[in-house]
């Protein structure tokens, strides 16, 4: 890469870099007949101005990172859709890195962007992430912040979510409105907050309704795949034929849930109804259409991303910052897994 | 964020900021019990270098960009994971930016990335793409650039693509194998080199199958979105009730196509067999399960990376480049839309 310099500017037309530069930004005290000749000049060489010097003098990067644990997946995806669509209205740029649910991985991409020097980190947590130093050395080193979705309550910091816990309760509730008895849960892994929030969901949507809580009835995914839930579905049918219900994690889940009915001629609704989580795109094109739980996911990337800025702003006037937790609305969508027989 | 600098650990020990930054670089002249005090002292204050000031003198960025036209797209993501995995294994961060089909945007993200001096670009175009002149500006200011998928067939530089119009030879090839013998062909816009590719490997299968080409079998998507997919399936099924095949742009599409014949009852494969293009997640999910062509993206994502840092390694020790283009292998996956009546 050739670097055009305003000194090669300068010495081309025989004046000095301060006047070059001045002549660049359009300060008046350049006659129009110099400023033209450099602006000419300039656009002739293809010259840029350099942006690792200009950092340095601003100690802004107009970057952010953004660690994620997946980005082939439709809820991260939308979500990356609403933080870069933010970013770019707000001339920043987004580094995205994904975890692939380790905490290892983790670790060592928060500490690439802090040598980085990204303005700031957005971040959902690894289902690994049992351990959160590295997310303390972000907040000693005061750099802005926010965690979405896969969150740790622990941490001082702002986050954007939801409330799994009454989404959860609202989906079972909705089971059990249409006529559900004996529900099982596909829950996801042990770690994520999130996980375990639908889980308490659940539980409670029970106990209101007076169904005693089962143990037995709760299944416990690693990965969160397709190929679970076809196994879980298996193991459903297998350890309990009167399950009359299944709420699951997530859509993804609970589309090899039907894949597997599908197969072996169990009829949903009329015999077990089905409701996932974070309504993806396929949820609406599969048969039945999988009803779910709305999730604002390009909002909470655009909801995100603003509260980074807020927290970048208020920093950078060396203004004390008061984390804030902005909680999203969700939405029960009903379509043919759980119509009424 | 507070910047710990070399000076003030210099400072605070009483030595020479030469021998603070020698004893981090783990330099043999500094003595052991120095060393040890300047790296208890570096950690104690939560040092990391300054990564302005070390791109300032070393002119490299370690970070590329990517500009694609969707985030939010079972291909494009994957695409995102190959790249990105294969610049960690490498230490090359990547900032993502989406121009959303959208030319204008498409131009602005360009010099908003060479302005942030990232050492090499990759780029897949939008549909809107007919205009190369920001894509010229890239090589004249010799930034090393791979394109990918969605390609300018005129611009000399590195590129990793499928043989689009061979993919859609054997998809369609397929369909008369099983059997059709008049086809529709659902093609993507009009500027895009593989959606002319696609529907030249139409054209080409027709013709070597001795079926005569008819313009009015033709359906132009604008957006290549579901809704298209359920609108031409309409249409197809009102104009040209005899149709017996269908090749598809993209999978997405082919699903709104089988949703509309699901809805309708034209039964598939048994009126019509339908394929699509991609092999998108949902395809091996839906009702009948989509035939397709398997795209390797995940590898072009990796190829991708791969031949950008050839060129940047190469560019580096002032070496000429010469451009290469990798052709990936695609398959057609047999399913139900397309088995035999």
């Amino acid at each position: 890469m050739r670097d055009i310099t305003l000194k090669q500017i300068a010495e081309t037309l025989g004046i000095s870099i301060t006047t070059v530069s001045k002549a660049l930004k359009n300060y008046p005290d350049v006659s129009p007949k110099t400023r033209k000749a450099v602006l000419d000049l300039a656009q002739s060489l293809s010259y840029t101005p350099n942006s690792f010097a200009v950092n340095l003098r601003t100690k802004e990067s107009r970057t952010i990172g953004l660690i994620i644990p997946e980005v082939v997946h439709h809820f991260f995806s939308n979500v990356i859709n609403g933080i870069i669509d933010e970013a770019e209205k707000n001339g920043y740029l987004v580094i995205i890195l994904q975890s692939n649910e380790s905490l290892e991985l983790e670790k060592k991409q928060v500490e690439l962007l802090m040598n980085k020097r990204v303005d700031g980190i957005i971040m959902s947590l690894s289902n690994e992430s049992n351990d959160d130093e590295h997310i303390k050395e972000i907040l000693r080193k005061e750099v802005p912040f926010v965690m979405f979705d896969k969150i740790s309550k622990l941490i001082p910091c702002s986050k954007v979510i939801i409330n799994d816990q009454k989404a959860a309760f609202n989906a079972v509730d909705h089971l059990i409105q249409k006529g559900c008895r004996k529900i099982a849960h596909i829950r996801g892994p042990v770690n994520p907050q999130n996980a375990i929030d639908r889980f308490l969901g659940y539980k409670k949507a029970l106990e209101k309704n007076n169904i005693p809580f089962d143990s037995k009835l709760v299944y416990t995914c690693k990965n969160v795949t397709f190929e679970e839930g076809l196994e879980f579905a298996k193991q459903i049918a297998t350890d309990h034929p009167d399950v009359d219900g299944i709420f699951v994690i997530t859509d993804l889940v609970a589309v090899g849930v039907l894949a597997h009915f599908n197969e072996v001629g169990i009829k949903v609704p009329e015999q077990v109804k089905v409701i996932g989580f974070s309504n993806w795109f396929m949820s609406q094109v599969i048969t039945p259409k999988l009803s779910t739980v709305d999730q604002p996911s390009f909002e909470m990337g655009v909801q995100s991303f603003k509260l980074l800025l807020e927290e970048i702003s208020t920093k950078k006037e060396l203004l004390p910052f008061q984390p804030r937790t902005i909680e999203l609305e969700t939405d029960i969508i009903e379509r043919e897994s759980t119509s009424k027989n």
